[in-house]
């Protein structure tokens, strides 16, 4: 993963602490490659070792677009007054866990689908590599004018 | 703009009520493509006619890869119950404002920066597509097993 904000005072943050960051957080966003854009998408999710799961509704352009590629998903939290917050990325494989997951573990999940199509997906991101940083706004006095 | 969700019951919103929520935002993600990757920034941002702004810092890899060239911008909120939320995202041109626009113009934005290098530079995306959708998540009953 390359690091884009290198040069900044922002501080990363350990894999254990982001790994934390993402279990505590229900809503993610998915990043997909559709030509040359990157589509964010929000998503209700949950994890399951190094699976993130979240729902599709299959024959959608989003299922087919999430299976069988690389993925990205973000999580972020920022508080009001910008003091402080930070985000989380995950790169990762993903596929349908239609065939790789036993029912029973998927529903387990209790992931709440939104809009739904008539056939439901369940989209895994196995992550390979997480990252996050503390975002900090600098006090007014030490930025430019 | 493909429609990623065109067969389940996820509303569309209007592109005035996307522009309205646009103007209420004070934190976005900036999509970027990055080599098969999509990658997700959170950023502090403000509305200048069409164009989304926001600071990055001069020299680092994120200010390079949003400048001249396609970058989307999303913006949702999701209440904690999951039982309803929003979803809007940009697509434009990314490109620096620093020639384009007066600094007074920039700096009466009251943007934040976050960490920020020892140039900051300054991001603009044109909006050129602005869809939205809100986000129902299904009863339980409603839902299948």
């Amino acid at each position: 993963m390359i690091e884009l904000s290198k040069d900044t005072v922002l501080e990363t943050l350990e894999p254990a602490e982001c790994r934390r960051l993402l279990a505590t957080a229900v809503v993610g966003r998915v990043g997909l490659v559709v030509g040359e854009l990157a589509y964010v998408l929000p998503v209700n999710f949950a994890l399951a070792g190094d699976l993130i799961v979240f729902r599709t509704a299959q024959g959608s352009a989003f299922d087919r677009l999430a299976r069988d590629r690389a993925l990205t998903f973000e999580i972020d939290h920022v508080d009001p007054g910008f003091h402080a917050g930070w985000s989380v990325m995950a790169i990762g494989w993903g596929m349908g866990l239609e065939d790789q997951v036993p029912p029973a573990t998927l529903h387990a999940l209790e992931l709440r689908p939104w809009g739904m199509g008539a056939v439901p997906g369940w989209i895994g991101i196995r992550m390979n590599e997480l990252t996050g940083r503390r975002i900090v706004a600098l006090p007014r006095e030490m930025r430019e004018r």
